[in-house]
């Protein structure tokens, strides 16, 4: 199931896209994130259904706490001179930094290396504290979402300290357009994933290649911290990043980019200058 | 003004703490962090007052986005053997890491190094984005409260990467008792604050030792993140962590902190093993 939000005349509404391409309309939003609660009023949804391409999409869900993990993939480590990681590296962005899938991204004042990565996203649909195992972990995980990690490297890098002051800009975390329910993906760890920007393809990848995978990450990350529903885990980017081209590339007011990832939809934005 | 929130048997409910130590409940919470709407409402209160020391404490707020800003004061450098640092590095803690100032402080497994840090947190009451000045910056503080930065750091510094995975174990936040407003406050520089372990004073400074003061770190951040009305920023720790001690010394199951500030309150802690 493909489990969205939308803006409409009368708020921000639950939703659900269907095989046939429209999007059923729920009553309300959901206080907290529940798949199965979602999932029951989807079947007794009896509202109108619009197109999806007539929609405005609001992020899926409004996370509790959006965990990032750094350099998992081994090729966007090494195009950054970095060592593959021994364990992952986890740091955090902030859950107002996230917009929706078609929404603007804004490049912030003083910023000089506004960058892009695509990356699969876990939603964490139970509680989970201390997984015994890898094996456990997967029960935790309600779906999947598509993730923009947009980052200031050189707030991040080049500006003291830890890397979170590049990665918690207004907008920098599109995140959608949909969430896909984990009963629809038989192995995350086979997904291909991509961005484009102004129509060229510049990361081309498949979950195939991360270092740590999904059940790795979510048992792992459980020993350092609750994991609660509607948080996600953004689950690293591959190779490809602006800093990472030959010459390095940033992004620029007037950028398009196209966020993709199989089964998880596309993202569309555009770059402003901030105001 | 004194603004708390206490559990009562009809759940959480916003209350004012009186100069003469009576609490004032107020009908219902807050949805959004607004002092001002606080104060009208509590002016309006005609509900039974309760004894301080009878309440059963919760947060004063639920925070947005904790932003932690490191080695700020330069004494707590020296003791890591760190500089000063050129200028702020911040990290974060998730928002549900907070708890109440007499919640127990959790222990996690694995966790071999966990340390204290009393620190000065910054309420934000308006949305701030690149302020322009320090002077502007003192206007979207709506108060003040009590924050211990908890932190393993086994996990923070042994365990690879990024400061956040030492910050943000379940409890690793008390925050409270109170916030006391802004305009009680005339000058953040000179609040003395201090910690102390099973009766012993081990952190005891005054954030006129700060490297980087408010106003500096409300402008500072609101450069690279958008501030929010009920975002906290924690503003550092003086000398005198655990592992600043000679021998170092962390915390075990049994210990009781005593963290104070003047005019902010004091939480009382005991340390407890993972379930």
């Amino acid at each position: 199931m493909r489990l969205l939000r939308i803006h409409t005349d009368d708020g921000l509404r639950d939703a659900v896209l269907a095989d046939d391409g429209w999007v059923a309309t729920l009553p309300g939003t959901s206080e907290a994130f529940d798949p199965d609660r979602w999932r029951e009023r989807a079947a007794a949804a009896t509202g109108p259904a619009v197109e999806f391409e007539a929609v405005r999409l609001a992020a899926p869900l409004s996370p509790g706490k959006v965990v990032c993990v750094g350099l998992n993939y081994a090729d966007h480590a090494a195009e950054g001179g970095q060592q593959a990681p021994a364990e992952p590296i986890l740091f955090m962005k902030a859950p107002d930094t996230v917009v929706g899938a078609h929404d603007d991204v804004v490049i912030p004042r003083g910023g000089e290396k506004t960058d892009w990565e695509v990356e699969l996203g876990v939603v964490i649909g139970r509680t989970a504290s201390y997984l015994a195992d890898e094996a456990a972990a997967m029960e935790y995980v309600a779906g999947y979402v598509l993730v923009n990690d947009v980052s200031e490297r050189h707030f991040q890098l080049a500006r003291g300290g830890q890397w979170d002051k590049g990665k918690n800009s207004a907008t920098f975390c599109p995140l959608g357009p949909w969430i896909l329910t984990a009963d629809e993906v038989p192995d995350p760890q086979a997904i291909k994933l991509g961005l484009d920007v102004n129509g060229e393809a510049l990361q081309d990848s498949s979950t195939a290649e991360m270092i740590f995978g999904v059940a790795h990450l979510v048992h792992y990350i459980s020993q350092f911290m609750t994991l609660y529903p509607g948080d996600v885990i953004s689950t690293g980017t591959p190779a490809g990043v602006g800093a990472g081209q030959k010459p390095p590339r940033y992004l620029r007011a007037g950028d398009v980019l196209r966020v993709w990832a199989d089964g998880l939809g596309e993202q569309h934005n555009q770059l402003v200058a901030a105001p």
